[in-house]
C-alpha cells in the first residue's frame, strides 16, 4: 500500500476515533448534554465503540489508530520501520482533527460550559475529570481534549499507562491482528472490548491515554482553538502519556516474542 | 428482489427499529416505567439494539432502515437509484408503525403521564429529552417520538447531525454491508454498537437521529395519535434531522469513494 | 434426537435461563447483596446473558428455552407437533428448578428481606419491581420469581406480551436460528443481545415475561417454597404472561411465513 | 506444549485477569479514581472483558485461568492429569503477579485510601464490597484483593459458590472450548460474557470467586504487600472460595459427561 494511502486511512480513522472519543467526554461533562453525568461506564464504552468504529473505518492500513501500536508491529515485523513516520503523522494528524470535530459537534456547549460562572469558579469540571489540584494548570475543558492524573505523582502516573498499555498492546498482538493488514470482524470487536475492558478497570489513576496521538493530538488542538476562558494546557503533564504508552508498546513486543510469538 | 419484497421487508424491519427506539425512550421517560430514570447508557443500548434487532429482520432487503443508508448505497452503486422510491417508503412507513406500536404498548403510562399535573405544569418531559426553552413548541412526550435539540442552533445542530451521521454512513460503507444484500452476523452486530457508540459520544447535542425516516415518522404519528395535551410537534425544528444526515450519508460516501473504495 | 435427551437438554438450559434470570432480580433488589440498586440496565443485561448462558448449554436441543419459541418452530417446521410437548416439560421443569436454585443462591437474603419491617410494611419491594397497588395481591419477593404489571390492565398488560414476544421470535425466526439443533457462535450472541433490547425498549409495562415457562414456573416455586411472609403469588395475572407470549410467537410464525420464508 | 509454555501462558493471562479485574475493584472503591461509584455493572463487565483479555493471552494454553477450569478440563480428558499441576502453578503465581500490579497502577490511592480517617474509623469500603460485620477481619482494602460474603454463612456461602461455578464450567465445556488449545475468537467473547452474566446474577451474596487462584493469589498478596493499616486477610473465609469452585467444576464435569457429551 502506498504512503499516501497509509496517511489517508490511519487520520481518518484515528479522527473518528478522538472525535467518538472526545465526544463521549463532551456527552457526560456538559450541562446542556442529554448524556449529562452518564458516568464511568458511558466513558469506557464510548471509548470502546470509538475504537470499534475508528478501526473498521481504518481496517485499510491495519487500523493502528496509535503510536504504540505502529511501535509494536515495527518491532515485532508487521511493517517496516521506514513506514512508522507515515503511520504517526497520520495518527497525529488524524487525532487534532478529530478533537476539532468534538468542537464543532459541541460548540454550544463549550460556549455554554465555559461562560459559566459556577464553572469558572473552581476551574474544574464537574465529572471529576480534571484533578482539581491541578486546576491552575488543566482548564475547565481539558478533560475533554486530553487525560490528566487524579493524583500527581510522575512515577505512578508513568507506571499506571505504561502497565494499561502493556495490557492493549499485548492483547492485539495475540490476536494476531498486526501481521497483515486484514482484520477480521470479530478480531476488532476484541480489540474495541479490551479497550473498554482496560478503561474500567485501569482507567481511574490517569484516565488511560495509552495512545501518544491520543493524548498529544487534541491537546495541541485545546491549545489553539478559540475557546474562551479555556484555561491551560498543562503541558507540565503532556510527556506521560506519550512516553509511558511508547514504553508499554514497546514491552509487551517483548514480552510477547519471548513468551507467544 | 421485488419491489414489494423490498418494501415488506425495509417496512418491518424500520417497525421493529423505531418500536425498540421509541420503547427504550418511553421506557425511561414514564415514571410508571419499571426503566424510569434508567439513563442515557440504556438509551444508547436501547438504540443500538434496536438497530440490531431490526437489521437481522430485515436482511433479505439489505436493512437500510435508514434513507441516509439508501441515497449512500445509491450513490456508491449498491441499488440503483430507481430502488431508492420503494426503500424511502418502506423506511417512512415502517418508522411511522414502529411509533404507533410503542404507543400501544406504553398506552397506559402515556394516559398516565399527559394526565400528570407537574409534567403538564411545565410542559416538559423528567428526563430532559426535550429542550425546556422548547417547551412551547415541543409537548411532553414527543421526546418518545423525535429528535430535539438541547441548545436550539440551526447551524450547529445541523452540523452535529452531518458529522454523526457521516460516521455512520462511513462505518456502514467500509464494514461492505451494503455492497448486497447478504449481511453477516458479526457485521450487523458491528453496525448496532457503532450505533450505541454514535449514542453515546455524539448524542447530546441534538439526540442523534442521524436518519430522517427515525425522526420524521414518529413525528407525523406524533401529530395523528389522539394523545391528550400532547402539546406541539415541533415542526420548525423538523427539517434539521431530515436534511443534516441527508447531507451526511452524501458526504460519506464522497469520502467513501476518495479514500477506501 | 430422543425424547429424553431433549427434555434433559431444554430442562438443564432452562434451569440456567432462571437461574440467572431471577438471580439478576434478587440481586438488584436485596439490600445484602453487592448488586443492590445496581438498576435497569444490570436487569437488561443480566436476563440477556441469562439467555446466552442457557441457550449455549442447550444447544443439543436447538435451545429452545421458551413455549412460545417452541409453538414458532413448529410453526414453521422446525420440529414435528409431536415434539412439542416434550420441549414444553423440560422448560416448564427447567424453569422451577432455576427458581429453586435462586432461592438456594440467595437464601440468607430472602429470610433477611422476608423479616424486614420496611419491607413487610409495605408488602412491595425497593426496586418497585412489583406494582404498589397489587401489594395485597403480589408479596415482596414475587418479582424475583415473576413478571407483574406497572399499570394494571388486562388489554395493554397482553398487548405489550403479544407485541415484545412478536419481535423476540420474529428475530429468531429470520436469524434461522431454529431450522435445525445446530446453533453458530454469533447467533445466540445476537439473541441474547436481541433480550437485552427488548428489555430495555418493552419491559417498562409488564417486566417483558415474553415466555410462559419463564413466568408461570417460578409462581409455581413462589408458591410452593417455605418461604416466612412470602405474600401472594398473583395468579389472577399468571394467565397474562402465558397467553400473551404464546399469541406472540403464532403471530410472528405468521409474519415470517408471509414476509421473509 | 512443553510444560514451561504452558506455566508462561498461564502465568501471564491470570495475572492480566487479576490485574484487570482488580482493577476494576480498585477503580470503583476508590475516592480518588475516575471510576468511583460506577457501580455494579462496571465490577461486572469489568471482570468479564478481564476474562477475555486474559484469555486471549493466554489461548496458547487453553487460557483456564482457572483451577475450577482445569479440573474439569482433567475429568472430561481435555487434558492430563499430570499436566494439572503445571496450570495450578501458573494460575497462583499469575493471580499473585496480577494483584501486585494493581497495586503498582492504583499505588498513590491505595495510600490516600488507607490514611483516610473515614475509611479507617470503620474498616470497611465505601463500596460495601466488604461486610461491614466483617470488619475486624477483613482489612478496608480486602474487597480489591479477594471476595467476601455479604452474610456469613458457611453453608450458604459454599452453596452459592458451588452453584456459579458450575454454571461457568458447564458453559465452557459445552462451547467446547476446553478440548483443545484452539479458542476462537467468538468462543472467548461468550465465555467473557457469560462471567459477566455470572457476576450480574449470582455475585450478590459472595461476591463470585468461582476461581480458586482469583481470590486466593490475591489474598496471599495483600497479606505480603506493605500496606499501611491494611488489617486482616480473613483467612477464615479463604477456603470457601477454594473448595466451592473446585467441587462446583467437578459437577459441572459430571453434569456434561451425562447431559451433554
Amino acid at each position: 500500500m502506498s504512503s499516501s494511502d497509509i496517511f489517508l486511512s490511519e487520520t481518518i480513522g484515528t479522527a473518528v476515533l478522538l472525535l467518538m472519543g472526545g465526544g463521549v467526554c463532551a456527552a457526560v461533562t456538559f450541562k446542556r448534554s442529554k448524556a449529562h453525568n452518564a458516568g464511568w461506564v458511558a466513558i469506557a464504552f464510548g471509548w470502546g465503540f470509538a475504537v470499534l468504529t475508528g478501526a473498521y473505518i481504518a481496517a485499510k492500513s491495519g487500523a493502528h489508530l496509535n503510536p504504540a501500536v505502529t511501535v509494536a508491529v515495527a518491532i515485532t515485523g508487521g511493517i517496516k520501520w521506514s513506514q512508522a513516520p507515515v503511520y504517526f503523522a497520520g495518527e497525529m494528524f488524524g487525532a487534532i482533527i478529530g478533537a476539532v470535530l468534538v468542537y464543532l459537534a459541541y460548540y454550544g456547549q463549550f460556549r455554554a460550559h465555559l461562560t459559566d460562572p459556577e464553572v469558572l469558579k473552581d476551574h474544574t469540571t464537574e465529572e471529576g475529570l480534571v484533578d482539581p489540584k491541578a486546576a491552575p494548570k488543566a482548564g475547565p475543558v481539558l478533560g475533554i481534549f486530553s487525560t490528566g492524573p487524579e493524583i500527581r505523582n510522575v512515577v505512578q502516573n508513568l507506571v499506571t499507562e505504561i502497565i494499561a498499555t502493556i495490557v492493549l498492546v499485548l492483547a492485539i498482538l495475540c490476536l494476531g491482528l498486526t501481521k497483515g493488514v486484514a482484520l477480521s470482524g470479530i478480531g476488532v470487536l476484541l480489540v474495541a472490548l479490551v479497550v473498554t475492558g482496560i478503561g474500567l478497570s485501569l482507567g481511574g489513576p490517569t484516565g488511560y491515554a495509552i495512545n501518544p496521538a491520543r493524548d498529544l493530538g487534541p491537546r495541541i488542538a485545546h491549545a489553539l482553538l478559540p475557546l474562551p476562558n479555556k484555561g491551560g494546557s498543562d503541558w507540565g503533564y503532556a510527556w506521560i502519556p506519550v512516553v509511558g504508552p511508547l514504553i508499554g508498546g514497546a514491552i509487551a513486543a517483548g514480552i510477547y516474542q519471548v513468551a507467544f510469538a
